[in-house]
């Protein structure tokens, strides 16, 4: 019985890389809230700079992250009995896969898979905690109450970006399949209603007619997003654009989206019950951790994004479901509260790992500069376009730079086409570079057209009021 | 350019795998409380039952599970080249490792093996933040203040089990190497003061002498315990019990704490200093979470534990450091607070998986219920000969009750053991047994050896006063 003896504790250089990578994100947050900017892109752009300072001066823990999904990828084909070599090079090509190779090899190398390995697992949670949280701020009541104005806006908002976006993609990389094309033209049809609330909260304009139909619009859009990222993933693995698949797809997402609303609330309800003598902060955090992920799974099961299911799921938790339990004193933490420091330290992980992921020295070719500018073009003139479905009295121009900023959703969806291998490294820098020039952009221009309004900020009690 | 399609998200097993034994755990705290037991003990047999209950049940994830960090282990190996069959064997042996492998050569094996990576990265946080609590739970001013009775009580209380643990080991185990030997009885010395303050709460005794030694005492343990662990850890990585790397470990280790207690301070104060600008509970969060994973990956660099680290982290963050900062309104959230969502997550997953861990068909064999039975008197009696320790007036043997319970301290020791390789599944499953019997027979003794108390509860404000 004689013990192999490992010599340091395997979780140490895992939780040295994570810590390094989450202090990135605050330098990044900071420097952002400084210049005045969302702290999203604070963190994306510290990832730009990291990634790519770092490789070049050869720090090898940059090798490995800034290959994101293909790196557990290779793992799970070496393990299958390929060979490292074989995986490597099937994987990420001669070059990459002989450099990667040799760091894995030298003595410690193994250390970078497992932090890698370590920052994916959270970063993809920090996703579904992200999407759980625009849920909650989503209020199904809302959505009913959207007017025609906002739901033309939405609609117009998703489906221009992607018409142009496809043309974009069949005239510039003639090369890519089908459902590459597809999957490129969707992710320009994101709006994250986060940066634009908070610019017009910036603004005292969110009562302004126009702000109403931003507002309501870009609701919207995340689901009409989400409905769109279903269908196209759904056609990117069943591979073909056979009309019967996409009617499957769409039949199970609606199944799933209709079952999750119709039966989520009872089972709620009932599982509520069951745990009513339990403490009800923890049985908060327990019942919403729980949901999240069963959902999550479950859309998964249906062939949908996981981040669908977190969304449902965000849209179906209340903290009024939780009224009639015990203490009121204890009820003082909202499940936003509860999810706050879990999210503080997951998302900037994803953010900061998409930034990593961008690979500048993909700009050092022609081709690629032109793609991304058309693809930029395309995702602005798109979301200008759905200004027009303003019909009557107000700002047209306004709605339509409103509707600009991707944000985290077009980075969700970029990462999701990573991970289904149909956003190459050209076309994700592309992304992400849109993504920066929108979110940039809008709050200067909002400021242009709409100007600075006069009104109070409606309190978090007004907005609990309205939603539940 | 053909992608490679993968056909579903590669999280979406992982996070129903986490959230089931979430829920696991929660049924666990459920049952527990309802039988008025430490909810920690819930979660311990329910992973217990779970484990054994679906491993005969031919569950396969189980297997993987119950394998524990040997698992990861495995994939190393793997990785670098020696094959899944042959790295199999070499640490599970012959007939485990067949099992393991044809379970992960099925379609989807690879699933499970993700979910236990997760597991397992998950529950080392678990115990990085459990022990960041116990850390903030402990004033360094009580410290100072222990009388020279608890000091007595808790150097007893240490050396007493360690020296009983060895004969145990010697006389039962002459199979095993030194190294585990010194390992087992280590694991023997930790008194976990959760739950003796706990149930000293529940007394209303918190006041009484005695209460007041035995809780000074444990906290002392607690330090006590982590420089043994760090002495015996040090002897197992070296290899030897030389004087020379004995006292290296103790000179490293000293320089470590020395240094920690010293700069720490002025370091936090420094990098508060610098980060003023950013909202005071995002910044809370951020710096105690990279100061705790600095501090550990330090610890480990110093070849200590890492949770050595996040002990030493615990103490040297306190809440007053924050006061000079922002709107006092947002200062309602202290360091605690905002952890505890995250270690409600993740600490339940750490005792689930040590549950799972034990062997109940280890059991199977005398020679090992021998050596449980022997190892569970020595923690016993040992922990009772501190009593000792009390001079003067007192009641000895109620003193000595009150060291009894192990809870997650003695865990975390067993978990580092196994780590480490020098506990094997045997030792684990009896010092998982010592644990659950001292910790379940503590509240009952204490009761009846101290009684029902009649002093009014210590309110928060008094326990923050007493730390600053």
């Amino acid at each position: 019985m004689q013990p192999v003896v490992t010599h340091s504790d395997p979780i140490a250089p895992v939780v040295f890389g994570v810590a390094l990578l989450l202090t990135a994100a605050l330098a990044g947050r900071f420097a952002a809230r400084k210049l005045g900017q969302p702290t999203v892109l604070g963190e994306l752009l510290m990832g730009v700079l990291l990634g790519n300072v770092l490789y070049y001066a050869g720090y090898d823990l940059m090798v490995i992250l800034r290959e994101g999904p293909k790196c557990a990828e290779m793992v799970w084909l070496a393990l299958s009995g390929h060979g490292w070599g074989e995986a490597a090079v099937m994987v990420l090509g001669g070059d990459a896969g002989m450099a990667f190779i040799e760091i894995i090899s030298r003595p410690g190398g193994s250390q970078y898979l497992q932090v890698s390995q370590a920052v994916d697992i959270f970063s993809r949670y920090g996703v579904i905690f992200l999407l759980f949280h625009v849920g909650l701020d989503t209020c199904v009541a809302e959505l009913r109450q959207v007017g025609m104005n906002s739901l033309r806006v939405a609609v117009i908002g998703v489906l221009a970006p992607f018409a142009l976006g496809l043309i974009v993609g069949w005239i510039l990389t003639p090369g890519a399949s089908h459902t590459q094309h597809l999957f490129l033209a969707a992710t320009l049809g994101a709006t994250s209603i986060g940066i634009t609330a908070r610019v017009l909260r910036d603004l005292r304009q969110t009562r302004a007619p126009e702000a109403r139909i931003i507002l309501g619009a870009a609701v919207m859009d995340d689901v009409l997003g989400l409905v769109m990222l279903a269908i196209v993933s759904g056609i990117v693995v069943t591979g073909s654009v056979s009309v019967t698949d996409t009617a499957r797809t769409i039949l199970l997402a609606s199944m799933f989206i209709g079952g999750a609303l119709l039966l989520g609330p009872h089972f709620l309800k009932f599982i509520i019950w069951v745990l009513r003598r339990l403490d009800v902060l923890e049985a908060k955090l327990f019942i919403s951790f729980a949901f999240v992920m069963f959902l999550a799974w479950t859309a998964n099961l249906a062939g949908l994004a996981t981040i669908v299911g977190a969304f449902a799921a965000g849209l179906l938790m209340l903290d009024s479901q939780f009224r009639h339990w015990g203490d009121p004193h204890q009820h003082r933490y909202s499940i936003k509260e509860l999810f706050a420091p879990i999210e503080a330290i997951l998302v900037p992980i994803f953010f900061v790992l998409m930034g990593i992921q961008v690979k500048l020295e993909m700009f050092m070719d022609w081709q690629v500069i032109a793609m991304a500018l058309a693809l930029l073009a395309a995702a602005i003139a798109g979301k200008l376009i759905s200004g027009l479905g303003l019909v009557g009295k107000g700002n047209r121009m306004a709605v339509g730079i409103g509707m600009l900023p991707r944000g985290e959703v077009g980075l969700v969806f970029a990462s999701i086409g990573k991970t289904l291998n149909v956003i190459d490294a050209a076309m994700f820098s592309a992304v992400v570079l849109m993504v920066v020039v929108t979110t940039l952009a809008t709050p200067p221009l909002l400021k242009l057209t709409l100007g600075q309004g006069t009104e109070d900020e409606e309190t978090e009690a007004e907005l609990t009021k309205r939603c539940q």
